[in-house]
């Protein structure tokens, strides 16, 4: 099993950083962190919960759960605590439903890069599905049903559709028509959906909310969450499930509970004190999160329209903190500089103009796609006081090293060729 | 995948802790953790730590990862830092181990619960060996022989050698001869060991200390540790691994990194902050060790005596905190009260006798022994008030309620028929 490699994500993340640290000016919207520091009243709680040292029920201690559960029911989704399981991050949830789940797994093109490697490490086949162009994190309808069609005649069994929203990388979120289309789709074929909702307290426009897939297929749903997003705590590994009510959902609930408990045991307790603060949404924190959702809003927007002057089709951002730009109408003069793919033009922003992103065929779009995902969030400042002073500034674009940092890019991209 | 269950070791502690907080009165020997409150300069570095919500390097960041190193560096096992990657626990490594390393597994049985669905949920098959009459957690060497060739004419792959010192479930560990001829036979078969050494820090015998199969076959030993067991921390989840020197070596670790990074990231920033710490071993923290390493040798060898007072056979403990008695010289007063196996043994001294033991048959031991685990640990109390006070007590057993739990524990057991 050589030639295995580190998450590319985590790999350009790490990359950068080196770079950064010789000295390097580079603009790095290569990483899919939001780059904010921790909320006070997190601190104390982590503090608080430090003599929580037993490993305690695998799925997560009650109140922690409930919690959880209460986080769902004001989203529209009655929940029960034991239809919840807490975890060391989102990922491992979704492993462990790869691991479960049986058939074949479905994700959008492009979409986050680590469903697919999850699903070839539980030994399934990934079928890829184009999204549209009205935003990403979901498969084409019609795309959809050709792809299961074609594949049930090759052998494949898809069984699980993963769904995000609003998604990585396009910034992009599924209007309710087309989340009860793919619904639909997934009644009609037998689909369990996974429903990675990481992002969903990023919306940029207050006051709008998005439909669930839990909603609509609420049998057939898990939804997945985390506090690494909305309240960027990447670094504390704090990630939940909620599984469908009813046998069907108990069952697969007890099933990643078992692998939970050969794989990771538990959250670790403090984290779980963390979580039943944070996911109980006292005012502080609703505050805190509306403000943050309004900051990443503003400077997506501002990296939007960066890319547009620069001569790329971009969807306009509406959740999370990425903008996923096409440079198709710059292929011909980009190739006379050699750049003709997402990977040599992911390089040449890197060793030319000192912009570092993500191709988007690490996310699993088209090799020659001329597109990339730009992590807007890594922008708020390097230190915790730079981002401090993003977070609280009435206009982050204003603030100094945000607005240099925004010229910068803009000089940079200038550069291409037109 | 119907049928999945929680690790037993993990089940039965949920079922215990619900019976005791419904008001039965039950001597709970049956759950492998440190029942021992958090040191207090840990908390502090938790607190610390709260800042580090970056994802940071999947390996974990290079100081953090030097403290390991340092660690192993103290038990003649000279490392680097880029040797080491640390995680939510020695779980997720163990598991990494047998996601990217081919072949199948050889365990001792019994060995602790989870090594075999680890592998079997990596697609291995698990080849299970007796243990010597002499210590457990290393499969008697004539039997390891034997084992593989018998596998190899079945068709069968034997690649992953798990040892364990001291282990779980006997309390006991291999003598430097007996480790010595296991890395020899894994020399001559080409085995990777994977030497889990998490209770390697608690020896009952001050002064002694154990020989690392990575002393004795440096290239093809993967040490796993943790903070779970000798600092009591089994709810924080800090685990580490240390790969071996060299090119394989290097191969294998980047596997690893490479799995990690899908499936758990990275351990939490503030997680890393309190690893730096311990293992790097002030003065304060090896203090720390050796008072704990010597109650848990005290209770250890008192539930030994009761064990054997009972009319058991059972290795002395020399390490970690268990014991792990063989009832067979009472099968036949046994078998008049339908108590014929492991599982019967278990639940009638749960169910008659008020005393949570794991029986045999879930650390892979055969299903007729009437050979059980008792961890010792678990006496120390259920309050962290119980517990400061029996890990400051000149004389543990001396302690109210320690003394009360044994006087329980030899009353029930003097129950059995003899």
């Amino acid at each position: 099993m050589a030639g295995r490699t580190i998450s590319p994500n985590l790999a350009l993340d790490q990359l950068v950083q080196e770079r950064i640290a010789a000295g390097e000016s580079i603009v790095h919207l290569g990483f899919g962190e939001s780059r904010l520091p921790v909320f006070g009243p997190l601190k104390e709680r982590l503090a608080e919960g430090a003599d929580r040292n037993a490993y305690g029920p695998v799925v997560g201690d009650p109140a922690t759960r409930a919690a959880v559960a209460g986080y769902f029911a004001r989203r529209r989704l009655p929940t029960d605590a034991e239809q919840v399981i807490v975890a060391p991050g989102s990922k491992p949830l979704l492993m462990a439903l790869q691991l479960v789940a049986g058939g074949d797994t479905l994700v959008a093109l492009p979409s986050w890069v680590t469903y697919a490697p999850q699903a070839r490490l539980a030994g399934k086949t990934v079928l890829g599905v184009p999204i549209p162009a009205s935003c990403g994190g979901v498969p084409d309808p019609a795309a959809l049903r050709e792809t299961i069609r074609a594949a049930r005649v090759l052998g494949h069994d898809p069984k699980i559709l993963v769904l995000t929203s609003p998604d990585n990388p396009t910034g992009t979120y599924a209007p309710d028509d087309l989340v009860r289309e793919l619904c639909a789709i997934a009644e009609e074929e037998d689909l369990l959906i996974v429903s990675d909702e990481i992002y969903r307290d990023i919306l940029h426009t207050p006051g709008t909310d998005l439909l669930s897939p839990a909603e609509v297929a609420p049998r057939r749903t898990v939804v997945i969450t985390g506090l690494s997003k909305s309240l960027a705590l990447g670094g504390w590994r704090i990630g939940a499930a909620r599984f469908p009510a009813g046998p069907a959902g108990e069952r697969l609930r007890a099933d990643v509970a078992s692998v939970a408990s050969e794989i990771w045991s538990t959250l670790a307790g403090p984290m779980q004190a963390v979580a039943g603060y944070a996911f109980a949404e006292p005012p502080e924190v609703r505050e805190r999160l509306a403000a943050d959702a309004a900051l990443h809003g503003a400077v997506a927007a501002a990296v939007h329209r960066i890319m547009v002057d620069a001569g790329a089709t971009c969807r306009p951002p509406t959740g999370a903190f990425y903008v996923y730009p096409d440079f198709a109408p710059l292929r011909g003069p980009l190739a006379e500089q050699g750049v003709t793919d997402g990977a040599s033009l992911q390089r040449h922003l890197l060793e030319e103009l000192g912009v570092a992103v993500l191709s988007g065929h690490h996310f699993g779009d088209r090799p020659e796609a001329l597109r990339f995902r730009a992590a807007t969030s890594m922008l708020y400042g390097a230190t915790p006081a730079e981002q401090r002073a993003t977070q609280q500034a009435a206009d982050p674009l204003a603030v100094p090293h945000v607005a240099d940092a925004l010229t910068r890019l803009e000089q940079a991209l200038a550069k291409l060729p037109r």
